[in-house]
C-alpha cells in the first residue's frame, strides 16, 4: 500500500496518516517529494484495505501494492501442479483434451460422442447433466440421470468424468458419479460452492468469469485451496466485451498472465469462448500455441439437433481435424511453452 | 426469428430450412429479395434457439425477434408493480430509501447508524451478516449474530430489513429474521438460489450483474417469478467496464431500459455503483432524476474505520445531505417520471 | 513512480535501479518492507515512462504516481473556468443548453429547428455541416453550404453555434462560419487536429472518446490548452460497454469525476449516449441532477424522415418538455452542484 | 431490415409502415404472426436507415439485415487478396514479418534493429517518425529526419518500409520516404485521413480500432476502397476491455471473422496487443496459429532505454526466438489455415 498525499496536505495530515498505520499495527515510511508527499505501508502481511486512508484529510491516492493471494503463487510453490485424474493429468507433459456435448441429452447421444472421443485419444469426456442457462424455459439438463449416464461412459470407454455443479447439492452428486468437478463462469464467485469445492475429493474446473479480472480469478481458486482442495485447474472460457462478432473474446493473454503468477495448470475453451462452430478449431490452435495445458472443446454427433449450444459444437468429423491440428502444434512448441 | 439465406443459396437449401422449421412445429415464412433470401418463423411460444439453423447448409444469420420473457413484461401486466413490505413500498409514490453499513459490524455500530436512518425518514435498513468477499482473507461478516442485531433493529426503530442471502441456506435465514431478501450482483445467475427466493415469501431485491445485458438480468427475475414469488425489485449497481475512475460504471439507463419493458419497480445503488464517497450524492441525485423508484446507499458511523467498503459509504452528515437533495429532486421530477 | 522489486530481489539489482534512476536525473528513495523492497521516485517533474523500469532484473512492477496533466488541473488554477461565447457563458450559473439537428439537411429543416431552440431559450444551436460517418456510403453532410445555413441562422435568432470540425482545414471553415469548434468522439486523439484547435481563436467542445479513460479524455484536453486555447469544455456522450440496450453506455460518473481534478466545464449528451429517443429526457434529467454545466442535444422537426441518427432526435414538443424539466432541476440542485 | 411492430399494432400502423417503405422505393413484406406483424423489407441496394422507422407509432424494433459494406466482401471478390510492396507480399503463401522499433530514435538505433530484422528473414521494417502519444508531453518523434533514416535503411537492407501517417499531409511524407501506410488505432475512423489513403499510391497498413466492431473496422477499409486504393492490410491490435492484465486485450478471433466475410489480408500485433514483454511471443505464436497473414512486432536493441512504449519491446535475442517458434506453427498449419 502507498499513501500519496495531496500536494497542499499539511505536516499534521501526514502525521494523521501515521497514527493510522501505527493503530492496524504497520509500518509506515514517509516519503516527502518535490511536489507532494507518499507514504509507504510495510509489516502488512495480506493486502490493506485502501478505505482506510482514502477519505483521510489531506490524502489523494491510496495504492495497493501488495497482492491479495498466498496458496496459489509460485512464490509459495515454484514448480507447476500436475493435477492427476486416476492415470490422465492435467499440467504435465501431455495436452489434455476434455471433449464432450454441452448436454447430455440420451444415452445414445452421449454413448455415440464418447465413442468418437476415446478414438481420438483424448482422456477425459465432458458434459452437463444441470445445466445453467439464462432462461428458465430452456433446456436445463437431464439431471442425475445425466450423471448416470456419465458413470456408464467411464466404465464403458475409461474416459475421466468432467461435469459441472450449480450448488453445494451439486458436488456431492458430482463426488459420487464423476472424476472432476466443474464450476462454471456463472459461478466463480458463488463462494459457497467454492468452499464445498475446497472439501471435495476430485479435483476441480474452474472457469473463468464472463467479467472476472485475472486477480479475482485467482482469488477464486485461493478460496478452493484455502479449503484444503489443492487439485485445481483453471479455464479461460471467453469474456464479455464490446465486441460483437463472438458470443464472448476469448482472452489467451491471460495463459501467460497465469503462467507468471501461479503454479495453477490452465487450460482453454475455445466453444464457449467463441459461440461460433467456425472458430473453434482455429482458436483451439492458437490456445495451444499460447501454451495451455490443455482444451475444453465441444463435440456433438448432430449439431443442428443439439438441445443447447448447438451453434458452437463441431461436428465428430470437425472434432477430428481439430484434435490432429492441435498435437501437430503441440509437439513444435512444447519446449517453448515450458519456458 | 428471421433465418437470413446466403446470396447463392439454392432452393433446396431454402427447402431444407422450411422442413427443419415444420419439424420444430412452426410454420416458415419464405420472402425472396432482390439478392438474398429470408425466411421468417412464426408459431412459437418462446424463443427459437438459433442453434438449430446456423449451421445448416446456405444459412448466412439467424436473427432472434421474439423475446424469451413473459411474466416480467408490461404485455402480462401493463400496470407498475408496487413491492410492500409491511406498510412500506417500493414502486409506489413514495421514493425508497434503503440505507445502512455494508456490513454489520457490531451492535453498536448498527445501533448508532440504524437511528441516524430512522431520523432521515426512510423505511428501510440494509446490513449484511454474509459478505460475498473476493478474496477468502477478507472479513466475511458476522453471521447469525449479524441477522440477530437486523432483527432486534426492525424492533427498535420500525425499519424493515433488507439483506443478502448468499446461498440457499442464507434465505432459510433471512425469511426468519429479515423483511428483504437481497441478492447480490455476483449471484445473479445462481439459479439454485433464484429459484429458492422464488419459493420464499418475502420480496426479493435483485442486483444486476456486473455484466449483464438487459436480457439476462430480467431473465433472472424471471426464474424467480416462474417459482411463484412476484415481489421483486430491480437493482441497477454498476456494470464492469474499461472505465478506472469509479469502481464499476453506473449505468442509469438501465432505469427508462427496464420501464420499456416491465412493469417491476427498480432502484439504484450508487455506493457499489461508484465505490467512491464524493460520487455517491451526485449520481444518487440522477438516479433519482432518470425516474428510479428509490436508492440503496451505505452509511457508516465512522467510515474510516468500516471493515468492508469503507471507501464508498457516507458519513451520517453526508448521508442527512444526500436524503435532503434526493428528495427535492424526486417531488420536481415525480409527475415526469411516472410517464 | 513507485518501483515495486520482486521478493528474491538482490542488493546489486536494486542499486542498478537506483542508478538507472539517477541517470535519468531523479531521486530514488529504497523502502525495505517485511517480504520486498519497493523504490519511489521523486523530482520528476512529468510522469516518468514505467518502461525504464519494468524489464530491469529484480523488478516486480513500476506504478504511476504523478499525473500526466497540467494545465487541465485545479492544482493550476482552483477556480472554474467560464467559456464565454459572445455573451453566451458555459461553467457559469446559467444551464447552458445547445440543440439542434444531427445533421444540417436544408435551409427550411435548420431554421424550423433553430426557431423552436430560440424559443426554448436555449443560447446554443448545433447542427453538423461534415458528418463523421461510419459507412462511405451514408449521408456525409451539406459542407459549406451547411456553414452558410448554419451563420444565416446566427444572424436571424442570435444563436451561438457549435458544430464539428473533421480536420485541420475544417477548423479554418468552422473559424469563419461559426462560434465553438466540436471535435467529435472518433477524433479525440486526432492529435493533428486538437493542436490545430490549441490555436484556434474560438472556444472547443471536445467529446469524450468512446472508450477514452478518464485521463486521456483530460489529456487531449491538455494537448488544446499547450498550443495556447485555455477555452475548452468537456463533453461526456456515453462510452462503449458490453451493453445491448443502448447505443453507449453515459457515465455520468465521468462529471463528478472531472470536478475532482479540473477547472473545464463539463456537459452531457444524452442523445448519443443513449441512441434511443425515449431515453434522451431522463438521462437530460440525470445529467443536471449530477451536476453537469449543460446538455447537447438533438432536436429534429420530423424526427422519422432525418438524415442521420433520427431515432435519438427529439421532437419539437419533446424537446420544449425536456428543457422544461431539466430547468426544474438545476433550480433545485443548484447550490449542491457547486460544492 | 425488418420491422417488429408491437403485439398490439394496428391495422393502419401497419399501412403506415408500408407507405414508408414504398416511399423509399424498397418493397415491404409483411408477415402476420401468432403475436404480432413483422414486416420485411426488400429492394434496398445498401442498409437501411432504422431510424426511418423506429418512431412511427405501433413499431417495437427495426432489426438490419444486409450488411452496409461491399468492396471489402466475398461476395464481391471471392480469392484473397495479395499485397504486393515490391517484391514482398502479404496475404500469400509466406508468413508476413513487419518488425523494428516503436519510433526511430536515431540513427544507430535504427540501423542496429534493422540489421537484426534483416538477418532473420524479415521482409518489412517498421519504425514511427511521427508517434501518436496521449500526452502532449511525451516524445513526439523524430520527424522527417526519421523518416530519412528509415529511407536509408531501405536503401542498405532492401527491407520494405512501414510507418505511420498521423495525418493528410503525413500521408505525402509517407509516399516519398515509405512503402507502406500505416494508420493507427486512433486514427481508424479519422475519415479525412482514411479518404487521403485511398487516394495513395501506396498500400495501407489499417490498424483496428481500441473500441471498433468488426463491421467499424471493415467499413474504415471500405473508406480507402471506395477511393480507389484496393492495397489494405487489416490489423488486429488489441481491444479495450475491462481486463487489466494486459493493455489491451488481443481479439484473435476477429482474424476469422475477417476470413468469412472478407478477401482482405489479415495481421496481428502482439506487442501493442498485450503490451507487456513477456507475453508477446506466447502471443505471436497464438497469431500464427489462429491464420493470421503476419505479424508485426516491436524489437529494440535496448528496450530498457527506449524513448516509447519500451515494455513490451523484444530484445533482439527474444526477438530471433520468436521468429524461430513462429516460423515452425506457420509450417504446420499452412495447409489448415487456407481452408
Amino acid at each position: 500500500m502507498l499513501i500519496v498525499m495531496k500536494s497542499d496536505a499539511t505536516d499534521s495530515q501526514i502525521e494523521a496518516v501515521l497514527s493510522v498505520i501505527e493503530e492496524l499495527g504497520f509500518k509506515g515510511h514517509p516519503m516527502p517529494g518535490a511536489t507532494r508527499t507518499a507514504i509507504g505501508i510495510t509489516g502488512n502481511q495480506g493486502a490493506v484495505d485502501p478505505s482506510h486512508f482514502e477519505n483521510l484529510a489531506g490524502v489523494a491516492e491510496a495504492i495497493r501494492v501488495s497482492k491479495p493471494y498466498k496458496l496459489i503463487t509460485l512464490d509459495l510453490r515454484p514448480e507447476k501442479t500436475i493435477v492427476r485424474v486416476g492415470d490422465a493429468t492435467i499440467g504435465g507433459d501431455e495436452l489434455a483434451i476434455i471433449a464432450g456435448p454441452c448436454a447430455i441429452e440420451s444415452r445414445t447421444q452421449a454413448f455415440a460422442i464418447a465413442e468418437a472421443v476415446r478414438r481420438s485419444g483424448a482422456r477425459f469426456f465432458r458434459g452437463g447433466a444441470y445445466k445453467p442457462r439464462t432462461s428458465p424455459y430452456a433446456f436445463q439438463g437431464l439431471g442425475e440421470e445425466g450423471l448416470r449416464i456419465l458413470a456408464d461412459i467411464r466404465e464403458a470407454y475409461g474416459l475421466k468424468i468432467v461435469t459441472e455443479a450449480l450448488d453445494e447439492a451439486g458436488v456431492d452428486l458430482v463426488e459420487r458419479y464423476g472424476d472432476m468437478i466443474q464450476i462454471g463462469a456463472r459461478n466463480m464467485q458463488n463462494f459457497s460452492l467454492l468452499r464445498r469445492a475446497g472439501k471435495a475429493r476430485l479435483p476441480v474446473l474452474l472457469k473463468r468469469g464472463l467479467s472476472a479480472t485475472l486477480d479475482e480469478w485467482l482469488l477464486a481458486a485461493e478460496y478452493v485451496m484455502a479449503e484444503g482442495n489443492y487439485q485445481i485447474v483453471l479455464c479461460e472460457r471467453g469474456i464479455r466485451t464490446f465486441a460483437q462478432h463472438t458470443r464472448n473474446t476469448l482472452d489467451l493473454s491471460a495463459i501467460p498472465a497465469v503462467r507468471r503468477v501461479s503454479h495453477l495448470p490452465v487450460i482453454v475453451d475455445p466453444s464457449h469462448g467463441t459461440g461460433r462452430n467456425f472458430m473453434v478449431t482455429p482458436l483451439a490452435r492458437a490456445g495451444v500455441a499460447v501454451g495451455a495445458d490443455g482444451l475444453i472443446v465441444e463435440v456433438h454427433d448432430q449439431p443442428e439437433h443439439a438441445l443447447s449450444d448447438g451453434a458452437q459444437a463441431l461436428t465428430l468429423e470437425q472434432y477430428d481435424q481439430l484434435v490432429s491440428e492441435v498435437r501437430s502444434i503441440h509437439e513444435v512448441i512444447a519446449p517453448a511453452a515450458v519456458g
